[in-house]
């Protein structure tokens, strides 16, 4: 979901506020008075949010990840799966079924029910996932978040985003193996770095432990970094009612991104904050905490007021100083 | 779900079954030990469910009527739902959410989350609905019927096939009204026919009520005719391991199907048989049951041995004398 969406998004919750029924606004809902179920919906469609020709083994394994990134956010541990394929004539649907099937055996999601249409003219998946809330879990919300938290992120950002430049100059899949177009003659390290980002945009894991570690936690805001750190961080921070300070050398990014984003004529910074599609979650844990809560996550800032004019705005401090940052990543609206 | 996609799902449950996990097989899921959900998926996709152009406000009641009527044969009664939509550029969205938001409201659906995707062809709409069982009520399967139950039908079919072909040869709606093309120079009778007919098929109204009626039964099979009488009456036989007999003048068909058949050149008994997307409920009930557990409901037949090859044979009895019935009806996969 992305800037425009939201405005169209904010259009609806003001209808649904108005009738008294608003449960969006995070990364999944939440059912029941007891709470029990997180539910979550998301969509892969060809052209969209993949490259036409995909495998569609990985297609399939992709969209499970996907929409498990956002029960990851919620501190949901996965149950079941409901899936719709609109499929174009003589498209592989067994073989996309078994990417599914293999994401479904590897997250713990059971399969439970879908629709399949066909005759159109792009792949078109959607598939709503149901979670359970963990023992002794409480679910994370993007709201939780107050002036003093420590700001984290769950891994890498920048990735996915140089992984995606990748496969349009070129790169793609050959069987398993990721084979990088033989025009970039570029060092060993370099080249394990490009195979990685171009793995890990298309095969995403979503960071179901994480959240659900997170869920055990005392007050936590959470959500998963999809469209890119900046414009999710803002959600988060307006969903909070506060802003936020990052510290860009401490974002942790993939290897070898500076040189690679070079050689493709991209800047850094922009596929950092910017790239998304890296699935992992950025979250505020209290000020206290210093001790990572799970291997691979990093302080990248903190938790501030809004500003005097009661904006929620983040500050980048970098090298040549502070800077405002905008919300910024791809609008599908736009 | 048509014979085609039937395969498909045939071997995705073999597939299941496997790994120990079979839900599919129903028209909608039932989740938990507890049995407190039913979970159904649909879509509705431009050019394949309905035709381009159609007002977007009628395309999302229909959405949500259509995708009820999967929680009306479990005999669940809507509580939440998710949507995702994939927006061609400029498509009016409000609209498409405003007739969304009535059709909940008519139905008492919260809308509950969803995801929006945009830059593609056609439009393209998913919706997950999740109903609750209703207060001493059991879920309705399609494997319950016995020999010698009766078969009953909720309401007339054929209508909404007769709307489509009228669609088809020209009809449509000019603000709330159904417009006939000019050239049908018919009787007044004919005339109201065909427009109830026209908003049949664009506006289908789920059997919620008949459904949560027949969850309070003690042994009930049912489904809805989404695909058409004899396809869903041969699931509801392979599922249930009989056979059935169906009595063809006491199917119940709309007003002046015949004429209309006649003057747009179908057969008014394939409309009846194969037409599809009536979304009344196909049910059993106990031989003793007589009376209608619902206005509207008719006795069609009832349900019989499978034959001594133990195959789930449906015959029909007309004027002209006995036939079996094979299953037919839109096949998206063919």
């Amino acid at each position: 979901m992305t800037l425009g969406e939201d405005r169209l998004v904010e259009w609806l919750r003001r209808r649904l506020r108005a009738q008294g029924e608003d449960l969006l606004g995070d990364d999944a809902a939440r059912l029941d008075r007891a709470e029990r179920w997180a539910v979550s919906v998301d969509q892969q469609i060809e052209g969209v949010h993949f490259p036409t020709g995909l495998d569609p083994r990985v297609v399939g394994a992709r969209l499970v990840a996907v929409c498990l990134s956002d029960l990851a956010a919620s501190g949901a541990l996965p149950a079941y799966g409901f899936l719709t394929m609109a499929l174009p004539r003589a498209y592989p649907a067994k073989r996309l079924l078994t990417g599914v099937l293999a994401a479904c055996r590897r997250f713990t999601l059971t399969l439970a029910g879908g629709d399949t249409a066909s005759a159109v003219q792009h792949l078109s998946l959607g598939l709503t996932v149901l979670g359970r809330r963990p023992p002794r879990g409480r679910w994370l919300t993007r709201g939780a978040a107050r002036p003093g938290d420590g700001l984290w992120l769950g891994g890498a950002v920048g990735e996915s985003a140089l992984g995606r430049h990748l496969i349009a100059a070129g790169a793609g899949l050959v069987g398993r193996s990721v084979v990088l177009p033989e025009r970039f003659s570029v060092s060993d390290r370099m080249l394990r770095a490009g195979r990685r980002a171009v793995r890990r945009h298309l095969a995403p894991v979503p960071q179901l432990g994480l959240g659900a570690a997170l869920a055990r936690r005392r007050r936590v805001a959470a959500l998963d970094v999809s469209d890119g750190l900046a414009i999710d961080l803002h959600r988060l921070c307006a969903a909070s009612g506060v802003g936020a300070e990052l510290d860009s050398k401490r974002i942790p990014r993939p290897r070898e991104l500076e040189p690679w984003a070079q050689l493709l004529g991209e800047s850094d910074d922009e596929l950092t904050l910017a790239g998304g599609e890296d699935y992992v979650l950025l979250f505020t844990l209290p000020k206290r905490v210093t001790r990572s809560p799970w291997p691979g996550c990093r302080r990248i800032g903190r938790i501030t007021d809004r500003s005097d004019r009661g904006h929620s705005e983040v500050r980048l401090h970098g090298e040549a100083g502070s800077r405002l940052l905008a919300p910024s990543g791809w609008d599908h609206l736009r």
